[in-house]
């Protein structure tokens, strides 16, 4: 059964004060939500669309199309390691649109990134369009939102090389990538922020093939993918 | 100046069906507007926040913050080539993100990509999301909408190899890869057709890292750029 205030509460968890506040969040989908109830994320409440009908169904989803299932998941506690251990981490330095977010999320799971760190300014994990383009990897890879300064010179003292993407980098096609490191990723716009650069150990560049000067960037979520495929290919 | 007649062409311009009846699409932003006045795109109309003001550039901008320029630019005739020259080209087999497409269509631009072909039920590249997530990369990198049976025979015909991607496929790390060729991608959920599927003359992988069997998929955009970003290694 759904009542007025469960819609009421699901429609105001499409806004992070409400997410926040209730510390809850939505997913949508068949497999999105096996995912969750396969997890340890405590899944709140479940609705299927065979139980509560079509048009209920139509008034909780976000989704064009009202997907077969819906879960509302509490939001896990989540505080900054006080170990880093051995593994290939991400750094997301500003990143502000929620689909390179999820998609960054589900590239690492898939890579075997060991976890992802992201400064406070970087978009929320619990926004239904990151969650939803994480096409579930949300349940298996953690998000750390800190300090990303701090982590650099954590890395740095535990003698770990801390990579970034720059213009000026040295190819990474034919750079030493050490597997124990952070790798940051920085803003859609601006790439990585000064206070950051300033902590790059190594500066690394994807080579443009273009053959001219129009190609100006990359997406953040192909340079991440590019990326780590590179490190990853080395230890085969 | 801006009339009413103006808003309503720009704002019927958020519809496929207009799109295709007018063929007139719209792009916003100061980077995207200039690029589509430096290339061979014909700019119809121009419209700059500074000469309209805010209020009127808010009625016909679909951004949340409007951009300081919106262009209405003519689509251009489209054919399949005749001849197909040498270099990497990409085949979308019913692709039906438009940020996947526009990625793509970015990431193709960076790489080098000499041209990318669709399946006709690939999304439309002029729909607005796309056209914002190229970057401005539509106006230099060419999709053609084709029979994409016929293509990989064309290909296949002239000796070149046409790679695929399937989770039984070769490594793409340790695969031969040929630099005249052309590389299927496949839809988002059902992956590459199987009439494709059964044209594809080098079925490739990309090895997934996970240490498990959970990490289900990549992104088709992300996928596309680690398969390309492979071949073009090779090159160096």
């Amino acid at each position: 059964m759904m009542t007025n205030s469960d819609i009421k509460l699901i429609r105001s968890l499409r806004e992070k004060k409400f997410r926040d506040e209730l510390g809850l969040f939505v997913v949508e989908g068949e497999k999105m939500v096996q995912e969750a109830l396969d997890s340890s994320y405590e899944v709140v409440r479940l609705f299927r669309k065979n139980e509560i009908g079509e048009e209920a169904m139509s008034r909780i989803s976000m989704l064009n199309t009202p997907s077969p299932a819906l879960a509302v998941v509490r939001i896990p506690e989540s505080e900054t390691p006080n170990t880093i251990g051995d593994g290939l981490y991400l750094a997301l330095d500003s990143v502000r649109d929620p689909g390179n977010l999820g998609t960054i999320v589900r590239l690492a799971d898939w890579f075997g990134v060991e976890g992802i760190f992201a400064s406070p300014d970087t978009v929320e994990l619990y926004n239904p369009k990151t969650i939803q383009s994480t096409m579930g990897a949300v349940f298996r890879k953690k998000v750390t939102y800190c300090n990303l300064e701090d982590l650099c010179r954590r890395f740095s003292e535990a003698g770990r090389p801390v990579y970034g993407t720059f213009m000026d980098g040295d190819s990474i096609y034919s750079s030493d990538l050490k597997q124990n490191a952070l790798v940051v990723m920085g803003n859609e716009a601006r790439g990585i922020s000064p206070a950051v650069s300033s902590l790059v150990t190594a500066r690394i560049h994807i080579p443009s093939f273009a053959g001219g000067p129009t190609a100006e960037s990359l997406n953040v979520a192909v340079a991440a993918a590019v990326t780590v495929s590179e490190f990853r290919r080395r230890t085969i």
